[in-house]
């Protein structure tokens, strides 16, 4: 008898493994459930969504029920599971738009619940006009809101409150960026968030670090923020403050979650129960510069998640060692790219760490239209092992970080960087590409 | 009392093995003997100065001997080393200006005399208007023949040829590329071939595959390319059909070749006599994915060469290991890169290789204008360790080989290269990054 895979959750790690299973072993009967009104949706593409460059949210959306159908994989939109038998391999389902419920019996289960939003507990974040951005429905309202706005707040200066700053001046708004901390995403070293804050400003974006915001205010609609700066009139105010994964209907059936919060999986994302999976933004993974359990809740990561799940699930040999912690974000002209730890992350974990900064250039001096490359390197003294770096450049000249993050897999060193045989033509680069220059300043 | 550093042929390692000699031994005495007007010059950029996108050639010089001098190394431009007396530790030197030659006594002595182009035993090939391009001098002459003329052949479909096509037509003339082989860049794989073919069309470029220059004729100055498909009309010709390293003043005082025809060397450079160097385009290097001597004359590994000769020269630690044969090139608005081996070239060398071509885009399916990325990824059966790479993509997204030559480099696996967490987001990448995309298919 044909076995029966059941999906939680069907975006990017959900789908994957969906699909993945069925192409591994066609004998599988699979059916995934997403209680919002699209699967297999790019959910990192929200802010380009706002921004006005894709005209349609259905745009983000890669394969639809019926394409998924087509492939065997039984995808129900509007559906929800609200509940999990494990002793009795059943899960129970609403149909959101049917007002109905019933039991969808499992052999194998996988659990990509995502990650939500926080919120947080302000006065007056009940506001109309008040919003947080994760699915395709987020933006649909937000953008229709953005049409009779003209003053935005953006609570956050992470990688989502900097693309949607970029979204919302494309529309032609005023916008105000408001961070906590001392300076803009302070998950990079300071060298970089200063780059950041400059490329802001140039492009009309209004920073406020150091700010606390207290209350938002209004006559049933936002009208003012209320910080710790002082009140700042807005139409429109997206809360970017960080996401937490959604772990709740998977620890109420006794998955147990790790360190960080989201759930603990193994190489082949089982989880601590037999037949259940843990895969995409809900579950973690290993971080192979600090050997310790980390949450990156990345799309790319997610679609890696889901097909080796699937993979596994289908019966044949698959494994997922790791992340190293590679991220890029487009703020206006510039790239910011990130891999592995920052210095002061590095110093945190406990290395004896230090950090290079170089300012370069994206191609030989004498070629026109050159475009500034900055490289931050961390390594650790005396052994000279790489542990992270950080780029800043001009599109997708950033790019180059993938260099530092393949060796960041290999437990690369500042030597094996320094001598590697990079590709060299004037338009492409200097005739000592940034990332050598930055290896040979490190000691 | 201090050494003595005698340098012959002053370009990119000869300059690098001078002032990181005496960088790091203050104490060592310094001198450059070049024969060309210029020191240290990019020689890499004379396709983009032909096609006007440079004023000067002057600007190609990455620093003058004036600027040399301050860092305390001399540097004599139209000096040209006739002989070197190995036993009595001395060079002399013909003062090309001047009329007069002398004697420069060594302690050590660098050869970095470069290479030069082939000029094949043509009928004609020594009429007005037929060139090579390698020196500044040559490039000079080029753009003021190029304002007179109005059709162009290009001799050669490799990296030099390709590029100066692009120059010429930048400078509006007509341009006719012939190429022995049957495809030009016979050095990739066919697939690559066939997209640079494309692009050359698509600009302009008439394409001659698999034709014989036979002769070249006219009353003085070049009138008319004579060739196994018929005679062309052309007003100026370049020859770009390969180079080869000048090493005959070497091998006149007994250093020794390698299996390549340039000069055998040891990590530290160092070449058969002691205290002799080679560096830069006269030198071999060993290519890290076959083991063997391998020659390759480009700049950024010329200034790696001598940045390690001048480092053992001043006593200080250092070696060179090698290179996998990284190389990128522009084509108009194509960009093909290249590392380690071709499936040709592998399968030649005696592996068991196999190859996947795949065609992927710069971008998620939902940004904006995205361009096509192809991959050519080369592996070893069985073992699946990767041999080489081939990346033909929009500008500087080819630049992604480098992931490829830094696994190369670590001897890395199809199976390291599927797991890489590399940087994503949607301006900058698919979700699945094309060179995943490509590990994924290969078997």
């Amino acid at each position: 008898m044909s076995k029966r895979l059941v999906v939680i959750g069907g975006v990017a790690a959900g789908m994957s493994a969906a699909a993945k299973a069925k192409r591994s072993n066609p004998e599988l009967e699979v059916v995934a459930f997403e209680k919002s009104h699209y699967v297999s949706y790019g959910a990192c593409g929200l802010p380009y969504y706002l921004a006005g460059w894709i005209e349609n949210v259905e745009k983000l959306v890669a394969r639809t029920p019926e394409k998924f159908a087509k492939q065997g994989v039984t995808a129900l939109v509007r559906h929800e599971v609200v509940e999990v038998d494990y002793e009795g391999r059943r899960v129970r389902v609403a149909a959101l738009d049917e007002g109905r419920e019933f039991w969808q019996p499992f052999d194998y289960l996988v659990v990509s619940t995502g990650a939500r939003p926080v919120v947080p507990p302000l006065e007056g974040v009940e506001l109309k006009g008040v919003f947080t951005l994760r699915q395709p429905e987020d933006g649909v309202a937000i953008r229709e809101a953005l049409a009779g706005a003209r003053r935005t707040v953006i609570v956050g200066g992470g990688y989502v409150g900097l693309e949607v700053a970029e979204a919302f001046r494309a529309q032609g708004k005023e916008v105000t960026l408001i961070e906590l901390e001392p300076r803009v995403l302070p998950g990079a070293d300071a060298e970089v968030s200063e780059l950041v804050h400059e490329e802001l400003m140039h492009n009309g974006v209004e920073v406020l670090t150091g700010t606390r915001v207290e209350a938002f205010a209004g006559d049933g609609r936002v009208e003012r923020v209320v910080t710790s700066a002082g009140e700042l009139p807005a139409d429109l105010v997206l809360l970017s403050v960080g996401i937490r994964p959604n772990v709740e209907l998977a620890t109420s059936f006794g998955v147990t979650t790790g360190p960080t919060g989201a759930i603990a999986v193994d190489e082949q994302l089982r989880t601590n129960l037999e037949n259940v999976w843990a895969a995409g933004d809900v579950a973690e993974s290993r971080h192979l510069v600090t050997g310790q359990p980390y949450w990156l809740p990345l799309g790319d990561v997610a679609n890696k998640h889901g097909r080796t799940a699937g993979t596994v699930i289908a019966g044949k040999k698959a494994a997922f060692k790791g992340v190293v912690g590679s991220a890029i974000t487009k703020v206006f002209e510039r790239a910011i790219a990130f891999t592995g730890l920052s210095e002061a992350d590095a110093q945190a974990a406990g290395f004896d760490a230090k950090g290079v900064w170089i300012k370069s250039a994206d191609r030989a001096h004498y070629y026109p239209n050159p475009h500034p490359l900055h490289v931050k390197l961390v390594y650790e003294t005396g052994s000279g092992r790489l542990l992270g770096a950080q780029v800043v450049g001009h599109f997708n000249d950033a790019l180059r970080i993938d260099v530092i993050a393949t060796l960041l897999h290999q437990g690369g060193t500042v030597d094996d960087l320094r001598t590697l045989d990079l590709a060299y033509a004037p338009p492409f680069s200097p005739v000592w590409d940034p990332l050598l220059v930055a290896a040979n300043q490190a000691r």
